[in-house]
């Protein structure tokens, strides 16, 4: 084999980068809608960026912290500051691409509501397409990124040098943190303000132009789904890319022919998946009267099924240059695809209104608030079984097949369940374009009720609307699902690095330390839940505040008085200081426990990241879960069941929606981000942690 | 050193039931009230009766079924019927205490009132006397039987059979499984119907004759707090003597010195500790005006005192009579000692209203329930934190203390982080009586309403009640400390068995079975959470049919007439029948899951049990914290801050206690069990698992 072959990785990633500039200007060009539509559009727009730019400020004072700290714990000040470009690169792209990201996003929104004057299909095309730009663009730069790193630093350099490229993956986390954590406390900060003061004080509608948190509100929804879910996504992304990569340098090492494919394979993988992803898009057709949920969920299984057919060729390939049996890595691929989209599935059987457990919350609501809570905590805390199911199912299956492809090498199996890891995350494109499609279809339902568009209008966005939060789900079980498996690879690759540095831990139950380790990591997956709901509160706080204030000082602004606007943008600010505010303190016991841990002692830093990704995953699960299904079940009462609207019944599902807000938006995600992060941290400070401990 | 000594256990045992039957006599010889309160007092006599014999039939039958298992898996029949003959007199015992508990402690609540005509004083004697009566006779029938069996068994024993002796374990897990889960559903699903029907639908106060749950309700206290807590407590204290005892055989084997000293140690621990505790008790005397929750505490507190002197003296023997290295693993017991009472009074902190966490959830209430609830959760989650790192100390230190005690074996640590266990459970007889005091003062309060013997009475009934609720909280922190740290060390125990008999696992996390059964085990505790929740609702509401029936059925029951009297006989039924019917699924998978995955995997197995211990440790301390912060907020409202009963922070705190009850009286307590129970099911059937796996 030559290892050019490589190189077809990032070529991939161009086609991506091509085809995303293609559909994001084609959403650019559709019409944007009357002056009204385009002004309310602008104000979402200035909100989001000055989100991002504040962010950023933030981000760079932070980078810079990381940067010193790495160029100083990496052994060689060189190889040091090469980890802290890489971190620098590896950051740098996720935040590119969630600024491109959400740059169409906030744009598609009045075209997606201008289109929806033509048809829902049409209506369908500009959302989804927008979506797509973001999914393709997060997929492109992560193989980009890691596909040059990784061709430089392991496959021509003259002695691999992963640790280097660990850094990249350090980056895409620390951006994570930041647009999943920080993203999460703000769009609930101003979903629970404009709701509170407007919906419930003031008595005014949802998406009422009057309500000053309504744009940071619309601004939310991209910051959340847009710029949070892509962050994660692409950390995941990375994270499952780089991990087989280093277990095939360790557990190969001595060098047999599999290290070359080992290193390769990965990057291979993941520029497949981009391309499938873009066949899946095509396959997305909605015509007038079809089943929109149907056509976006084709878009993921064609591109799935492309994917498949893909892996196939590559380990054929691998297995013809080699052994036969190294086919059966194909398997571990497949089994990590399957249980994906099988956890997605069950995600979308517990949170849709269609299936009993959101229907029982429902039900449940009818004898008050308490029983609606109760049962909703019910439904996240069972909806836990079916993904852990999968998931041991999908770790089990690829790890005896790893250890099948490579005969006689047990440890093979490892590298099996790295690439189960990278085969759920390969179709990431389109998953990530599917999640993003609903915000913008959820902003322009908000602007076809600014700009008066009439209720023909709404109702086609709605629809939009309704199907985005069900194939959202979906995304958000596939997000869930890979943020574990992702962490336990990254978990296996920390080890192993470990190992090849000299230092042998005793991983087993009956050390006292791994015990310790395990309880410690199963409880801060809590404090960090802890620490962001009640981030939260304080935030939407602060928000309600504002509103009131507002309403006050404004005169003419709740009676409607022509000509009299909202300060808009103080709504966005406030949001956007308290969730920065908020994130510090999670953020930096996220990374400065591994840190400490790993000085004190690594048995029990190894024990602390297992039980917290094993702890961390289940709390995902629930809070997402029971979020979902809360929500569902509030706007299947709203659909005229129980007594509709008003009734005491709806009542209480409200209580409950508003407790499953942090949960499923803030609190939930925020786990996916902590348990890889914290692997990654602890990854990536191998070095320092082997000068420590003389390894 | 001679093994008599072994004897001065059931002697202790002995003088503990002796005090027992002293202080019962004691209770039964004082005035029982008017005759309006000893018809009240044995309706909830009869109720409690009801139930327990209900239970024993379901019971009986499980009983037989495990004994068969037991008979055909022990290797040899007459092993097999001896381990079922353990596990019957384990179980039995449990059940008999937990008879003479309720025995006295339905026949205390009306003496209780009637004392406290006479004085604060007087009443607090009555009440907690007959909890102590519990609290000792749990104690005493654990050590008796632990000590016969051992003595028999282990130490004077051919060969030492401590296999058959992990038979008792499981009977008295059996019972608390039955009494703590059972008893849970029961006592909410009564409290719930009590309280939806009769306060908030009919309007009339708590305790209110009219209401037909209100036996119900009054013998639910009793059944949870008295026999549950008991048999909880039982299982703990019974687990913790059992498992230094197989870790002393396994550890030492091949006949050091210290096999002999590790077998007969602890049960000198414990029955030093019941000694201990008696004395405490005298130490208790509330004069008027004194401060009563001091009072109660002095007795914990003296107790432990005592404890540690006598450990002093008993491991100085064992260090004289050995190595004087010995002498460490005093520092064992003790770490185990204090983390009991350090987790107590962090539990008491996140649970009174003195502190800020209670006062958090109040304030959150004047924004809504949703505001309330998110507030509980936080604080639950949050205090997570506290009793993790006491027990990561108490394991760290007393496994290095234990490491110090041997020189030269680093394994005896284990035997170290196993007296820790039975450190912390030493003072069993007096943290049970001080628990059983709460429903009995509770009682008294009810009675004293309901025979209408005046506010006066009432108030101090209250106040024995209100002290009774922050005690009982330091129980519980206790009991989920223990449970905790008892799994803990039945797991080393089951490991080692499992060693011994000739099969090396492969425990480190490495190993992907080990992963997946860390997955496995850490989702259990959640899918029990979500059964137990589903159960209370599902009783609760044939209980609120069945209250709802008989306003409307019995005429002139409503209206307060004379001479009509509610079928409260019925309303005990249905709630027996709710618990037995609903305990059976999470009772049949926490039996059947570890003996399936033991069969299939070990190693499976071991990964499943140490994922569920920190799990579940987790989620009971999450859910008992939140619960009972949830319950003391709305008291501290209901006291007269933030516009005191009936303003709508009151309403919104409503909301949060409702949905605490099933946590912290069914779920959470449920995962003390759950946890105990699977690891001791695990260690009884080794002998299967070792013929299944050819060792």
């Amino acid at each position: 084999m030559t290892a050019a072959v490589a190189w077809l990785a990032p070529l991939a990633a161009l086609v991506g980068l091509g085809v995303a500039a293609f559909l994001g200007t084609w959403v650019l060009k559709q019409d944007p809608g009357n002056e009204k539509m385009q002004e309310i559009s602008q104000a979402i727009q200035e909100g989001a960026m000055a989100f991002l730019k504040r962010e950023w400020r933030v981000l760079i004072i932070f980078a810079a912290f990381v940067f010193a700290a790495l160029s100083f714990s990496g052994g060689s000040l060189i190889k040091g500051v090469l980890t802290g470009a890489s971190f620098i690169t590896g950051g740098f792209l996720s935040a590119l691409a969630g600024y491109i990201g959400m740059y169409v996003a906030t744009r598609a929104n009045s075209r997606t509501a201008q289109a929806a004057t033509e048809g829902i299909h049409k209506a369908l095309n500009v959302a989804f397409r927008s979506g797509l730009t973001m999914g393709l663009t997060v997929a492109s730069f992560g193989v980009l990124g890691m596909g040059l790193w990784t061709i430089f630093l392991v496959i021509n350099g003259s002695t691999p040098q992963p640790e280097i490229v660990n850094g990249f993956a350090m980056g895409a986390s620390s951006i994570a943190l930041f647009a999943r954590v920080g993203g999460g406390i703000f769009t609930k900060a101003a979903d629970v303000g404009a709701d509170l003061v407007g919906k419930v004080e003031a008595g005014i509608p949802e998406d009422d132009p009057r309500n000053p948190a309504v744009i940071a509100d619309n601004v939310g929804d991209n910051v959340g789904d847009v710029a949070g879910m892509g962050a994660d996504l692409y950390e995941s992304y990375v994270g499952s890319i780089l991990a087989p990569i280093v277990l095939a340098l360790t557990l190969w090492k001595g060098g047999t022919v599999d290290v070359q494919f080992g290193v390769i394979v990965p990057l291979l993988i993941a520029g497949a998946g981009i391309i499938a992803s873009i066949i899946g898009l095509f396959a997305v057709r909605a015509k007038e009267g079809s089943n929109l949920h149907l056509a976006l969920n084709t878009g993921t299984y064609v591109a799935a099924a492309v994917e498949v057919v893909a892996m196939f060729g590559l380990f054929s390939w691998w297995a013809a240059e080699t052994e036969p049996a190294r086919l059966w890595y194909f398997g571990s691929v497949v089994a990590g695809l399957v249980a994906g989209i099988a956890i997605g599935q069950i995600t979308e059987y517990y949170c849709s209104d269609h299936y009993k457990p959101v229907k029982s919350i429902a039900d449940a609501s009818q004898t008050g608030a308490a029983t609606n809570i109760i049962a909703g905590l019910g439904v996240g805390m069972i909806s836990t079984v079916g993904p852990i199911l999968v998931v041991c199912a999908g770790i089990w299956g690829s790890y005896y097949m790893g250890n099948l492809a490579v005969p006689g090498q047990s440890t093979s199996g490892i590298y099996g369940i790295a690439l189960a890891a990278l085969g759920m995350l390969s179709i990431t494109a389109i998953t990530v374009g599917v999640d993003a499609y609903g915000p913008v279809a959820d902003n322009a339902g908000g602007i076809a009720e600014m700009a008066e568009m009439g209720p023909e209008i709404r109702k086609i966005t709605d629809s939009l609307d309704s199907v985005g939060n069900t194939t959202a789900a979906i995304a958000k079980g596939f997000a869930i699902g890979s943020a574990g498996l992702t962490a336990l690879a990254l978990f296996t690759a920390f080890r192993e690095s470990v190992a090849v540095g000299g230092i042998k831990l005793s991983l087993s139950l009956e050390n006292p330390n791994i015990i310790v380790g395990l309880f410690l990591g199963a409880m801060l997956p809590y404090l960090f839940a802890a620490l962001t709901m009640g981030a939260v509160g304080r935030a939407a706080f602060a928000m309600i505040g504002e509103v009131r204030r507002q309403f006050k000082d404004i005169p003419g602004l709740l009676a409607g008085e022509k000509g009299v606007k909202a300060d808009y943008a103080k709504c966005v600010d406030i949001a956007t200081a308290g969730a920065l505010r908020e994130m510090v303190l999670p953020g930096i016991l996220a990374v400065a426990i591994p840190i400490i841990l790993g000085i004190i002692d690594l048995e029990i830093l190894a024990g602390f990241l297992a039980g917290a990704v094993v702890s961390g995953f289940l709390l995902a699960i629930m809070m997402a879960n029971a979020g979902g299904a809360w929500d569902n079940a509030k706007k299947y009462i709203e659909g005229g069941v129980l007594g509709g609207k008003g009734s005491d019944a709806h009542k209480a599902a409200v209580v409950g929606d508003t407790v499953g807000d942090p949960f499923k938006d803030t609190s939930g995600p925020a786990m996916n981000i902590l348990i890889k992060l914290m692997t990654v941290v602890s990854l990536v400070f191998v070095p320092l942690f082997l000068r420590v401990h003389g390894g």
